[in-house]
């Protein structure tokens, strides 16, 4: 890969130029919309070219890799599909992948080579500022191609985001969603009704807090605006997720609410809950 | 205070024995149930005295810590109650305060003076051999006296829980108990809830969790026992908490049920739940 052109400088695709210029041995470019963001990519050093006009950033490009909004992702593939190269491999860094592998498959099938991504890394934080080169390292991408995919351009993509640091597990999109639904979205819904909850009945709670609370509930400062995108995005499998926690927490209802708050329902609740979780891999 | 009787070598009191003698200044004896754990004790060198004979440890201590589950903490004080000096202090670090205030203070009220405590402190480990001199660092620690409380007792223990690091707060035990139900109790049952959930619907996504997923459900991890005691102490409170995020739930799920997925609400909900978040004080 010669030459990488990262479509938005926020703070994935911020983290991602910082790496790749660190690594060396291929050119940075960045694509920002905002004159403005030009400026902070030159201050921060973290581009070999930057510049708002996508045709001088992406239009010879080896590979080209989307970190905007989803819903911004189509309208730029679109304006992509006028001048990039029949052969340039295109992927991208979407929270949710049936949707964005559709639109985005079908825009860019008789040009260019797509291949959704989605690699677990960011936090709460956002914005070049917040750009980190090792924010990569150690996290899991997901790479989800289907059957119309060119299996090189699979391979080049898993290879690209290794070289950045990750873990690259491939999976169909659908189950993608449906994972993160799980593991991401639901979490984040979560954590934001947890801080409804407790200021609606008690917020003299929150002088009091410890570092569990602050723990459960980090992902809710995460950017709603980009929230609101992908749960609206992911809505029918958020909605399937939402479900199953309401069936369980239904049933720990049911657990103290008995006479005897059931201990031994209570403690293979909790037991099994622990043993699953001290199974779990967790990265870093 | 010279004398200080730890009585429970678990990770609380263990912390707190390895605090005062690196503090120095004070005798600290500890107690312990089994001989093992004695033996573990003189290991650690956190303690200038160590017995599993409970008046040995605590029959002229100026104060008594309680570390030890909250339903084993009446049968010690009971005990106690036969040789303890009229003027010694008690305290105690259980989660759930207006149980053990009332039954302690009962049982109390005719011999040392008892002022109930809950240090914040604490993390998914447990025992001795997790104990960390400096985990009240920062933490907070609620002081819940009654009107029955001696006023220089409540203001002993304050000043015992400031001098290993506590920012001490003084609060009603009822009150503390449906704060703790918000911040801590509920957090724990949505963790293992949230765990339960992707387990029932899909458990490959635990083989991509980030460190969200991962931060979301770290108190799960805690030991089952001590946390079927503390929601059955607080089950009225829990239960509250519960219907709470419950209601929260179900408007979200109407939120994202709705056919346009009603964008405006949804971001409304995320927002405020970040701005709440946002102006939290954590510890540490």
């Amino acid at each position: 890969m010669k030459r990488i052109a990262i479509v938005g400088p926020g703070l994935l695709g911020g983290s991602l130029a910082l790496k790749l210029h660190a690594l060396g041995g291929s050119e940075v470019r960045l694509w920002a919309r905002r004159p403005e963001a030009i400026q902070e990519i030159e201050a921060r050093k973290c581009a070999d070219f930057a510049s708002t006009d996508l045709r001088e950033v992406a239009g010879d490009a080896d590979l080209i890799v989307l970190c905007v909004p989803v819903n911004a992702m189509g309208g730029l593939a679109r304006e992509m599909h006028g001048f990039i190269r029949p052969d340039t491999i295109i992927t991208d860094v979407g929270s949710v992948k049936a949707s964005v592998v559709n639109e985005l498959g079908r825009i860019l099938a008789t040009r260019g080579r797509f291949v959704g991504s989605h690699p677990m890394a960011g936090n709460e934080r956002t914005g070049l500022r917040a750009a980190d080169a090792n924010l990569f390292q150690g996290t899991t991408c997901m790479v989800t191609p289907d059957d119309n995919t060119d299996p090189i351009a699979t391979a080049e993509v898993a290879a690209f985001w290794r070289r950045v640091g990750c873990r690259v597990v491939q999976i169909a999109a659908r189950e993608h969603d449906e994972c993160v639904a799980l593991i991401s979205h639901l979490p984040h819904l979560i954590a934001g009704a947890l801080i409804h909850a407790v200021a609606g009945k008690n917020a003299h709670a929150f002088q009091v807090v410890g570092p569990g609370f602050r723990d459960t509930t980090r992902v809710a400062s995460g950017p709603p605006g980009m929230w609101v995108d992908i749960l609206r995005e992911n809505a029918p499998a958020v909605l399937a997720s939402l479900d199953a926690i309401m069936t369980k927490l239904a049933e720990l209802r049911g657990i103290l609410a008995s006479p005897t708050a059931n201990a031994e329902s209570l403690r293979n609740f909790l037991a099994v809950a622990k043993q699953t979780r001290d199974q779990i891999q967790f990265p870093k």
